[in-house]
């Protein structure tokens, strides 16, 4: 499929523009309502997205539960809390990628961050917001049943028995550059330029990273791969062996995101580096 | 994504336009075969998609249930029963959106109807249309298989034990606000007028919110979310218990809807709004 | 969302045309290579669908039998046979729909003959081919492993005890409805000339329908709604219960694919029809 | 759907060209960064795709190891590995395709090259790469957790009881021809010249038809299709077994992969070889 589109680009002058690099600190940026806006849409987002979630682990283990008179197979398995987070970064990305583009997770901000396509100013205000949101989220799931909560682990990230420190932060590292490898294939903006769709369509695979990881890493460490989502988790449940493995769940996102935001910009775009002096499309 | 986005609309002019809002009483509109079509299509809409997901329910319950030699993992699954809600919703909206907008949900109705996207005679017509849809759709149900069907609960929606009112009520809430909102941010003018597949797009994130939320909330309510599917289910099953819990089922998600369509008007499409005044692209 | 399309058509000329109505004999047809290609891409996708989804049957089956020291959970369950035939129909189509169509179905070639969207020489053709793959298909599941295929019911359809006839005819007419009609509306010219995606769009909610269908009536019927489907089964497994109840799965769909082309021509595009007459845009 | 198609083909001269043959050789290939980007994309993606779905699978066997305490019906089920296998090839395909053609298969790469869509050396330097990933995936599961690794299987592909290898041969030659047939359906320039949406879109039915396929082998192969993946679990988990039924998993495929292209080529296209002569549009 590809090659078709390289040929092309050998024969022409390219018909995309990488945007400039965004500012670090962008003072007009914070007198527009559309900041705030995607701030706010931010944290209803993450806020939506651990109650669903996180609602769907407490309601799958309180439903298996033997000692509570629960089936073996009742709920809708692990399969279906996979289904759960995937399904709603897809429902929110598309929701929400008009308003804020859509990054319900710091590792996401942070990795768009040191691609510069975001400011340093709305990286911070996102990532407190989501943080904020999931703590209401989780918040929202402890009021409904606080007793299922606890008795349930409140949905927080823990590594597994059986497994090493080294081996949840490699999980996490690499699950979060499955994720944020896929949300900057799916924005290239070489690739929006040539489908004006890619904003429509791109929530899908992202939904399906999350998702696929979570089928993967589940059992190692409950997956993480979203600092606010095992923050917000770690502040409600509030137990010693949450926070004891919390730095993971931030330092491993952070590098898988650091590394995947490499990998794209300098090794599958650095032609497009190579080409920049030569020749531009005036659009 | 979104940055690229507001970067333009501060540059250059709106690309867009708000449909002027919907008259609460049209009369001209009564006189069109196009209204009465609508109302049959969210009618059969609302049938169809009762029996598919009430037969599910009882299926999976029948094949279920050790008492007559079910196995404990027969069946589709609570899985599979959130699938078949979700996945209905996503086809039939696919189906009739283009003649009814696809609505076969009393809740969405209304929040449109709040948005002033709908009158209000097509609000009334197509929520008694649904509503009927419904009771046929579970009365077909019941009449494959009366005994399965009245065993096996009839697919009504009550709170399961365990659980408050308040904690159903919220549910209900929270899960419609992430139904109606989805549906806001898919059929959105501004996302429309710059991608003409939104209205063939957009049926796949409705229906998946819809698997979410029952993910989430069938361990709690058996999820509502449509005040239509709760009430023709309690009407055929017709038991106390159900008839209790019901008004959780139209308030919950009347409340729901009427949050996101306030959600989506006054804090998401606020500037939109702001700038009204100022300038208009004259298409 | 449909509101607005109405609006448009009220004040301009219709923006589509409906094709002629296929004639019922076309010689000329005969003559063209590309009918052939086409009967021989629904045989090779039916021989696929049947090969596929019949070998899912009879392997969760086989992982599932306490007799062969199968686990109760083990296998894809009942929810994958469901992806099995859902997914595939998916995939056929999009591969095919350029080709042939993509009926792969014999009740949705009749109900598009009925339509007279084909003529009856493609009509015949297509469904002895649908047939004679589906033969092959359900022969290779056979030739694959023969004990296991006749052990485990051959993936042939059948009523379930506890069950009427009459619930089974009931459930194959209504499955089929849900099926065709998705079929109609997915293809509906109205809807491609506003939107030239629309033949790579429709396979998805045409899978979901077949998918959806399967969750809700595998536990009545095992879910024919595709004659070729159950008669291959039946040839292959030749038992007298599956041939004592072939005839549901004859009659059931194709009066099930009746409805579905009769909604769709007289009830939904009346309006179409009444506005012949007045004016016809000129492509 | 289509018939129309075909009629204006019959009509005007053909919309679409199809692009000539890839050169055997292509020395000026070697000269250009795409392709080594392509060849380390490749490689990438081919990792990532062996990391999650072996992980999946070691993981799902670990939660289900009654010896180790696990649950009969814990982990995400062979449903669950069918989707790792099918959703990463759609995530990836969707992320690569722009670069590399998202091939991650030599028996796809096997394929495209027979039918003259991809040079000589490209398909030798994807296939090394796809190898050298798939080990370095396989890898990293056992680095993670070598002794899970060594006890479930190291996800290796061999043969079940109960079948002979004639069957399992069978199995993985008509499921290969099933993936390589819908990848050339999905990327046929016929196709891509009516809708430019189709490289964005192929993802999803490419990825189905990984997911379809192995819902049927799971239980016969463990579903190779995909010799890199085979050949890379087979070195890493490195068993007597695994190495015995290894030419299954390459003779399979790309005996698979070869009908396809015949298929595609020369009984869907050869009308469109057969007018080649006659007429051409000239874009």
């Amino acid at each position: 499929m590809a090659k078709d589109l390289e040929v092309q680009e050998g024969r022409a002058a390219r018909d995309y523009q990488d945007p400039p690099p965004a500012p670090l600190f962008d003072m007009e940026e914070l007198g527009k309502w559309s900041l705030y806006r995607a701030v706010i849409a931010e944290f209803v987002a993450t806020l939506l997205f651990l109650y669903v979630s996180i609602l769907t682990v407490i309601g799958y283990k309180a439903q298996t539960d033997a000692n509570a008179g629960g089936a073996d197979c009742g709920g809708v398995g692990i399969l279906g809390i996979a289904w759960a987070f995937g399904g709603m970064i897809f429902v929110l990305v598309y929701c929400i990628a008009g308003i804020s583009g859509g990054h319900i997770n710091p590792a996401v901000t942070f990795g768009l961050f040191l691609a510069r396509k975001v400011s340093l100013v709305r990286t911070v205000l996102y990532i407190v917001a989501q943080c904020l949101g999931a703590i209401c989220g989780c918040g929202l799931v402890k009021a409904f049943q606080s007793s299922y909560y606890t008795r349930y682990g409140g949905g927080a990230n823990q590594l597994a028995e059986g497994y090493t420190k080294g081996t949840g932060l490699g999980a996490e590292i690499i699950g979060t550059f499955v994720l944020v490898y896929t949300v900057f294939s799916a924005t290239d903006p070489k690739r929006s330029a040539r489908d004006s769709h890619i904003p429509v369509l791109a929530p899908l695979p992202i939904g399906f990273a999350v998702f696929m990881v979570h089928l993967a890493t589940i059992p190692i460490t409950g997956t993480g791969i979203n600092p606010a989502r095992s923050f917000g988790a770690a502040v409600i449940y509030n137990q010693e062996k949450a926070w004891d493995d919390q730095w993971i769940f931030w330092v491993g996102p952070m590098l898988g995101a650091a590394a995947a935001a490499l990998y794209h910009q300098f090794v599958l775009r650095a032609a497009g580096i190579k080409s920049l002096g030569s020749f531009r499309s005036s659009a």
